[in-house]
């Protein structure tokens, strides 16, 4: 069995380290993340990610996958935490906390690590302010089997506790880059790819547009949608129609529709 | 010009009634709720929907339609209420709250409420626990020209600031029902309609469904699905491809990407 540490009080520093995970600016210095529960951590692990600590409540049940995964963080050389459920629910700011979470090294989010070979579909997202729709992409990304989702300009962390619970374990399967605008254009028009702008204005109806793969589905922001610039930019502009009062989809459901059409129709 | 009442205090009574309106509990009680924003407001009015209290920031910038909908709260009897803008920002929970508010009577919800023969579209949802998806159900209901939504076993209150929110004004333009499973599959047999589950087992690929008008969507809860038994009531189980790890969607996703399927076909 694994080596363990156990944790008694509340102002313990190692507690304090992993309370301040969930502030976007102790993240960013210490570049690194939190995800909790066993399924999740289970996805990483399946995808070859492991976390540096694994944290435990002590009162958990028994489980045949804990076992597998507290040995092989142990293996990998990482630290492993025992602390009562009190302790840990101050840790993820729940009040019932899963019974396993983990701190991970941020990922490498730089577009050269982004192969578009390996898949037809890959979400773009400009200027995506909630964590919710960010972690809500990655999981529509898993599902219509992108390779991974883009972040273009100031978005939300793709590393808060949120959007990592959203992504629904996808954080660890979709590849992840950030960039700005020029700098994504750029990257892109260095090999194959279809820009496709989710438009409010453009009449081109989404079910009626040539798709081609590597197809990148761009969808801007939530109250302002893209900028007109980046909509010129693209290689297509299509519009989903709207039949009611309002002029616009959320934007995680904006891009799901897209994906599942583009899939649809890459696949024919 | 509509009289109003000025309030200075955070301890004043009618900010306390305000504030208890975010409670779940208050607002049942009162059947009250609250929805933010000169938008929403608009949308309100525009959908014949009237607030009973209207509530403006002392420090607001005058705005055409703010003065329309003071005279119209005015004229229907309704009251209107001004205060600073902190003590708003205590009442709608936000650090930024927006310069209006309104305090809305709650819609009746019983089934016999609904027409299907308005619309070709309903979505359902059941037991989504979900408030941010449960408004986002609305805006997508309504973006597909939907009647409304259908609220099944226990949901989240769509009277939640959060549903109300996240809803974009739908909450004022789409029907809403409540209703336990046996009861709406007796009103949905007393009439036309076809019940389409979104399934995570049967086999019928989602574009090749034959959808029928009125066509009822159904989605189950964000963690379950839906119950086997609910599925088997079904006229029509229908499954989205899953491509990547996860097995599931977003239930709100879920439900737009079927929603827009059905609007599609429907109108070939």
């Amino acid at each position: 069995m694994a080596p363990r540490r156990t944790i008694n009080g509340f102002s313990n520093p190692t507690v304090k380290f992993l309370r301040s995970l969930r502030d976007k600016k102790h993240r960013r210095r210490e570049r690194k993340f939190l995800a909790e529960g066993l399924r999740l951590l289970t996805d990483a692990r399946e995808s070859d990610v492991l976390p540096e600590i694994l944290v435990m409540s002590s009162g958990r049940a028994p489980h045949p996958l804990l076992a597998e995964l507290e040995d092989a963080v142990a293996a990998a050389g990482g630290e492993i935490l025992e602390m009562d459920e009190d302790i840990l629910a101050k840790v993820t700011g729940k009040e019932n906390p899963q019974a396993v979470a983990g701190v991970f090294a941020e990922f490498d989010t730089r577009l050269a690590r982004i192969d578009r070979s390996t898949s037809p579909i890959w979400l773009v997202a400009q200027a995506l302010r909630d964590p919710g729709n960010l972690g809500t992409m990655l999981r529509t990304g898993d599902a219509v089997g992108a390779g991974g989702l883009i972040l273009i300009d100031d978005c939300a962390d793709p590393f808060s506790v949120e959007a990592v619970r959203a992504s629904m374990g996808a954080i660890f399967t979709q590849r992840l880059a950030s960039a700005r605008w020029e700098e994504f254009i750029e990257w892109l028009r260095e090999g194959p790819g279809q820009l496709v702008a989710a438009s409010l204005r453009d009449p081109t109806d989404y079910r009626m547009a040539p798709y081609q793969a590597p197809c990148f589905l761009l969808v801007g922001n939530e109250s302002q949608g893209l900028p007109d610039t980046y909509e010129a930019q693209c290689d297509l502009r299509v519009t989903i129609p709207m039949r009611g009062r309002a002029d616009s989809l959320n934007a995680a459901v904006a891009g799901a529709v897209l994906a599942y059409e583009a899939l649809a129709r890459l696949s024919d």
